[in-house]
């Protein structure tokens, strides 16, 4: 295709982890740029000089920001395997419930903060094997961390926190998505995940002890 | 067209301003519904059950929810008179500072904390009569209501917050915008904003002097 692709990511960052597993199901070759967030590169903090953040995507020189306006250019650019559904009035959903998610993890708000199935997933999911329907898109890439974060968390607490029978949808999707041999080799090295999370989990436990 | 729109609003809403103005630009007609924010109609409830706010556009009996997304539902729908660019680099350009507004709105940052000309309005409107060129957009819509806003406090203030020789794209683009007659006729009643704010202003006021 003669085309450069790049993206500035870090190993961990699930709002990168969006674009990689875009990128992944679209099929895609690029080039992976590595960084770390304690001493950023100066091309990350050039192409991204407003928020100076992962994920950066860099298509023949030009660079696109913010995870989910990235997901809907390679969906724009890339026609193979749509991510947006079709329909107007589903895309409007789709986004709709992205950006509910980016703005309730932003307030602080929790996807489980009651005993009932989380609201996103219930209304959006509806009992289909992906949001979309029968393929992985837009909206199952942008809360996919959550599935790994909470299989994270679930080996580190040695408990279960999306039991199958009070959350069958969640657990369902988790299991969907996750599974997805597209997917799954997408994710964090797990082991360093597992290590991440327990240390960010220490001061509090020791706290408790 | 034998087709039902409505649109859920308050009369000063500037994010319900923005698909008033939209609609307009499309020169769609619909039916308005003035809400009363401290006493919200069972159905504005029921179409936005998760915000619970307007704007809702409501079509064909489906609603759609936040601005933005119903900003890209009416462009999708009605293609007379394009609101996002058509080239998929400048419309991640317009999504990616559409929502750094809205972010940093909320994260109680100013469009003009520094001295220099705000950088959203310096990078993206570049020179041109309007974001997107020569006609209005978008990103012109998406940040409509700063126009009117800054007018309204300069009124009450009776001092010039955005001077055209410290910033002259802002000042230059405010009157683009402000005065474009399909615009002109949209803005909500003067003298009821003038009165709003000069309320929200009085308790600081009264503590200063």
């Amino acid at each position: 295709m003669g085309e450069e692709l790049k993206l500035f990511r870090t190993w961990s960052s699930r709002y990168a982890l969006r674009v990689v597993h875009a990128l992944k199901i679209k099929d895609l070759e690029y080039e992976t740029i590595f960084e770390d967030i304690k001493n950023k590169s100066t091309s990350l903090l050039e192409y991204n000089s407003i928020h100076k953040k992962v994920p950066v995507l860099v298509h023949n020189g030009k660079p696109i920001c913010e995870s989910l306006v990235i997901l809907e250019y390679i969906d724009e650019i890339w026609k193979q395997s749509p991510l947006l559904p079709q329909d107007p009035y589903e895309k409007a959903m789709a986004r709709f419930w992205a950006k509910f998610g980016d703005d309730k993890k932003r307030s602080r708000g929790s996807y489980c903060s009651s005993s009932r199935e989380p609201q996103v997933l219930r209304r959006a999911a509806n009992g289909k094997k992906f949001f979309g329907g029968e393929t992985i898109g837009y909206l199952d890439i942008a809360f996919g961390w959550v599935a790994n974060l909470i299989s994270i968390l679930e080996e580190i607490a040695d408990l279960k926190l999306v039991d199958a029978e009070i959350f069958p949808l969640l657990s369902a999707w988790m299991n969907n998505f996750s599974d997805h041999p597209v997917i799954n080799e997408c994710w964090p090295p797990r082991d360093k995940m597992v290590e991440k999370f327990k240390a960010m989990r220490e001061p509090y436990v020791e706290k408790v002890a």
